[in-house]
């Protein structure tokens, strides 16, 4: 691995202002405030929550600018050079120079860095199908979108809305547009939604959508869009329908954006992420990758991973500019811990699926329990669902999964520490986790998965 | 150790059927269809859910039938014999038998045993001081006395009410008696409330206490109680002032209900609580104890301590079941873990406080960072405080403190869990936590916490 300080005067050049590049840019300055940072971001708005954007459609996040961690002035006041509405066309490596582009005036500049990170993030995967251009098919990735979107719901009278892709952004959204008053279709191709939870799991989710009024298509493709004579959107037409539709909101996941570093000869991985090492050090070693853009090492794999997540963008950016510094450190990796709220609804997962240990040849055992998320005698308890993946070898823990009220998802994160330290089912029943009727039964529901899990084990030895 | 199988015809004698003792017998019924098993409770209730009794006092819980576990037809039904209203007068070793009294006729029978569980409990702290045996002085225990307390309130006129103690039960009746609209005052003899948490984060609580109209007097000492003529409470007296009341609640903790077994020639231990061995097993081979009688092996001090907890009764009362017939297992040991709902703030702790690691000649060190139970920019965010206590050679996680909302506290869990592990701070931070606006934000307190103390312990190690 190249390792050299960065010295007071050196030049770092950051392509991507949203959430790995202003995390960077930040630890970068503040480590070395002699440094020149510049940071190149082609949109209008940097350093905001994107995740947030489906409570700003709803309504209930009213400013967007609440979403926003670090303004233009920030950046000002830290000392980074701030370009943005600047798309850099090229990377010249032999040079050690970039190409930017001012959208606005039209001008070219270029750039020498000694240092590079790429951060420049995802975009939406738009399917080339007929009708994609169309007013009214929309995606749902940048504050600028948001924006429109927002506007669109506001201004128009827009009543059916088509979801297409039923990940965690779809499921926001179709409580978004529930909450809306809007009457709401969601279409996944896959026998199931959250695609990254097992079907057993995901099933409690689409009660909870059916119950709310969405009406769910279920292993269904989208085939075409079909407009009305002023290119406004009409219909959406799938394998097996045609629903009339005055929005369709394209929620099939992202695509890294990774083309520039493509066509500079930087190494491309899983998924055509940039390919990264632990030390988020590119083929190139004075080029850094970071967040949506790139790969992530997983923990349990041992692997790296196309998983983009605000999380790990943030880890990685910070991660990123300490290394670009001086602190070489190892990206420590990911297990896919997310957690959604669905109307009523929550759901949280992190390691392996089941499905995923399949993908992987690893062998697999599961239970399911059925719990409550607090002492049943005190007011207001919620069912809560526990699903944990083990090694049935060791039993060893490979993954939760947890659907149940909004305050007890967050167990979730028991198991990913439990995952983190490499405990076994046996180790994770003892843990003595906190009590009081309203927080939690006397027995946890996570010990009674794991009490589950050793004693499906223990009978599965002795046949 | 001494090891036997318990055979199908043996004969199981508890003492005790709330907690432990009921968790035991059904264990063991299970396990062992054909043993004798014989359960002496001497009051009248068996199996019920004393940590949801300040609840039922306010009215939060109606029906306090909702906190009975297993009813006596539920003992009935597994074949258990139970015999409440039996106080156990004497153990006698030598001829494996117990003596019991039934406190209704007066009559006395003798039970042979070949395995015996103690799970006599523990009984509120009264202090010996004048005027404890007025009407009005009360402290909440068994289910008997939150049905006195009950009726107590809701009869009479009770408008003044002193707590004495500052502990869980004590800040949970706080909120209790509020919430029916009395006036409360709270003494507590040390300069804090909480005393299982540190001074800094226990002032969130008082904070809490005092926003919310009780009055607070820390560092002040009971002395005695004054009635009127008629025997009935009129002012409780500390060393720093005279306090009318009506009703005075004793919430000084408990002591384990130990003397039978001591009288036995039983040995005990810690804070006289009956010493066991990590298998639950007593000085004596053929008996057992659990649950809030006995002492609890702690997983970081390693060695036993006195701690009486809910979970922990149960899991031990599960556990000596186990032991008594076969499968020999130890205790995993506790953290103390426990949570807490003061008004509209919540707390949580798990391993030791600085206070506990000083006391113990273990080297702390610790940081306190202000975080957000969730994202700033959706609606209802809360402070939320994380202390992380931690061993500055080795960066070793010794124990966490929590205070925040209602839904954010159960983040002991993630502590709890690394504690089992061992896991340093720097392994904490590494952890890949759950991340969705309404649950958290991008940086989890967990983590923001451990980065904190990581970047402390960084600093030390330069000087």
């Amino acid at each position: 691995m190249h390792r050299e300080k960065v010295m007071n005067k050196d030049s770092i050049v950051i392509i991507g202002a949203i959430t790995a590049g202003g995390s960077a840019a930040f630890k970068i300055k503040r480590a070395n405030p002699g440094a020149v940072v510049k940071v190149f971001e082609s949109g209008e708005h940097v350093s905001y929550a994107s995740c947030g954007l489906p409570y700003y459609i709803s309504g209930v996040i009213h400013d967007y600018n609440s979403m926003v961690a670090r303004t233009r002035r920030h950046f000002q006041e830290a000392g980074i050079e701030l370009y943005t509405m600047h798309d850099v066309k090229s990377i010249d490596l032999n040079k050690g120079e970039i190409t930017a582009n001012d959208l606005e005036t039209g001008k070219k500049s270029m750039h020498g860095f000694d240092k590079l990170l790429l951060a420049t993030g995802a975009s939406s995967i738009i399917p080339p199908l007929e009708g994609v251009e169309l007013a009214g098919v929309v995606a749902l990735r940048t504050l600028q979108h948001g924006l429109s979107l927002k506007e669109m719901v506001c201004k128009q009278d827009i009543r059916k809305v088509v979801i297409i892709g039923g990940g965690y952004v779809g499921l926001e959204l179709a409580e978004t547009f529930v909450t809306l008053g809007k009457e709401v279709r969601l279409l996944d191709k896959l026998p199931q939604v959250m695609g990254t939870m097992d079907p057993d799991m995901a099933s409690l989710l689409e009660e909870e959508l059916i119950k709310n009024g969405v009406k769910l298509h279920k292993g269904e493709s989208l085939v075409a869009f079909e407009g009305d004579t002023k290119g406004k959107l009409r219909k959406v037409i799938s394998d097996q329908g045609q629903y009339e539709a005055d929005l369709a909101v394209l929620a099939l996941g992202v695509r890294p954006n990774s083309q520039l570093a493509g066509d500079a000869g930087i190494k491309l991985g899983v998924n055509r992420a940039v390919a990264v090492d632990r030390y988020l050090q590119t083929s190139e070693p004075r080029v850094f990758a970071a967040g949506d853009c790139a790969e992530a090492y997983h923990r349990l794999l041992k692997r790296n991973v196309y998983m983009p997540l605000g999380t790990t963008a943030n880890k990685q950016g910070r991660l990123a500019g300490d290394n670009i510094c001086e602190a070489m450190s190892l990206f420590p990796g990911v297990l896919g811990s997310a957690v959604v709220k669905v109307f009523n609804v929550s759901a949280g997962r992190t390691g392996l699926t089941e499905k995923e240990a399949e993908e992987n040849n690893l062998p697999y055992a599961s239970v399911i329990i059925n719990s409550r998320d607090h002492a049943v005698y005190y007011p207001g308890s919620q069912p809560l669902c526990i699903k944990l993946v083990y090694s049935p070898a060791d039993g060893l823990l490979l993954g939760g999964q947890i659907v149940g009220s909004e305050k007890s998802v967050k167990r979730i994160d028991t198991l990913a520490t439990a995952l983190t330290a490499g405990l076994t089912i046996d180790v994770l029943r003892e843990v003595d986790l906190a009590y009081a009727p309203p927080f939690s039964r006397v027995w946890d529901p996570v010990t009674v998965a794991a009490n589950a899990a050793s004693s499906r084990l223990k009978r599965e030895h002795m046949k």
